[in-house]
């Protein structure tokens, strides 16, 4: 009975992905959902590719969260369109909520969008939000065994970012084993070592943006 | 319709919750329903409690997870039952789990059973599980705004463990600051700092579980 309810949810939600998917492609414009844990550096890994693709790519924000508005007016702050989604008790965005944050941005005037989910690495790898590239980030101090415990939200991403890579010294983090754990969950994944706190690593992730837009907008 | 499921799973979730808080003050056993984000330290967190307790309670452990025995097999190491419990892709346990857990526990043989919820801080939350007390972790590392962003999961709890406070010099973590936003959102309850990787605050933390194992045994 529980597992009907689920079922249906799922079904019903792939059919707004769905449209959200083709209303993206009709203007072009591509979607990158972006998951992790909560305060593993979701909002400034935004910021960072904001700074990083100014003149290059034109972006929008939609921003989950259970409550409170902080990130969309850091957002607004820099001078980007942002849109606030408060899920109430909602642990994860759903396609219809972020089908009427579309209506309220300028399709015709965006290159890509970027979603930051709301902080979770369970749920929201089973909401498809008709994005067109996933992101996950796992932060060095949650240790490098996080994909043996949510192995669902390894297996479904795009690319991983590695956040906090500064902290490196100070937290028992294993980065080879890291990363051979996920390359037994997802070895088409690309994996992105980053530092907000001093750029180490914004190029990388910046490029890949263009990279995942280019595809989007039929290379251009 | 939605909210109508919502709200028949919880009510039949208190039902059960209810039953298995009966069962422990039956026992004169505490339990513990430790909830916190992936990676914020829960497993650490626990291991330092067998650590600081031993000889003076008998401890049980349940560990949640969506997958992987990992967290069981390190407290089996240390001599303490532990059951594991794979929610298979639920994000947050329920009180049903944990009955079936504390079938596999000798209760009589117990003084407390401390319970590592899915890491997660939205829908644990929501689903009491029968516990006597709650504790959240709050990792340094995550920044002093998620009180913000989860605030049913900071109202909820008995007390805040504070981890990974060795990480205050690396981290944007305004402590005065967090602690203030807290004291708005539940003045009642407990901080605690705590460096599980030098061992700061434990025995502050040990402290505060004889006192919750002390209130549910009457005194011992």
């Amino acid at each position: 009975m529980k597992i009907e309810v689920k079922k249906n949810i799922l079904a019903s939600n792939a059919v707004v992905a769905a449209g959200n998917r083709e209303r993206l492609e009709r203007h072009g414009v591509s979607m990158i959902n972006l998951m992790a844990s909560p305060g593993a550096g979701k909002t400034s890994v935004i910021t960072r590719a904001i700074e990083g693709v100014r003149g290059e790519l034109s972006l929008g924000v939609i921003e989950g969260d259970i409550a409170s508005e902080i990130d969309s007016l850091a957002i607004e702050a820099m001078d980007v369109p942002a849109i606030q989604i408060n899920t109430g008790g909602s642990c994860h965005l759903t396609a219809a909520m972020v089908g009427s944050a579309l209506d309220h941005l300028d399709l015709g005037a965006l290159d890509m969008i970027i979603i930051e989910n709301v902080g979770n690495l369970v749920c929201p790898a089973e909401f498809d939000l008709g994005e067109t590239a996933r992101v996950m980030i796992a932060s060095v101090a949650e240790g490098h065994d996080k994909p043996h415990k949510y192995p669902l939200m390894f297996r479904e991403v795009d690319a991983i970012i590695i956040n906090k890579i500064d902290l490196l010294p100070y937290c028992d983090f294993d980065l080879p084993q890291f990363r051979q754990i996920v390359a037994g969950l997802n070895p088409g994944a690309r994996l992105l070592e980053l530092s907000c706190k001093d750029g180490f690593g914004a190029g990388d992730w910046c490029d890949w943006l263009l990279g995942a837009a280019a595809r989007v907008s039929g290379g251009a």
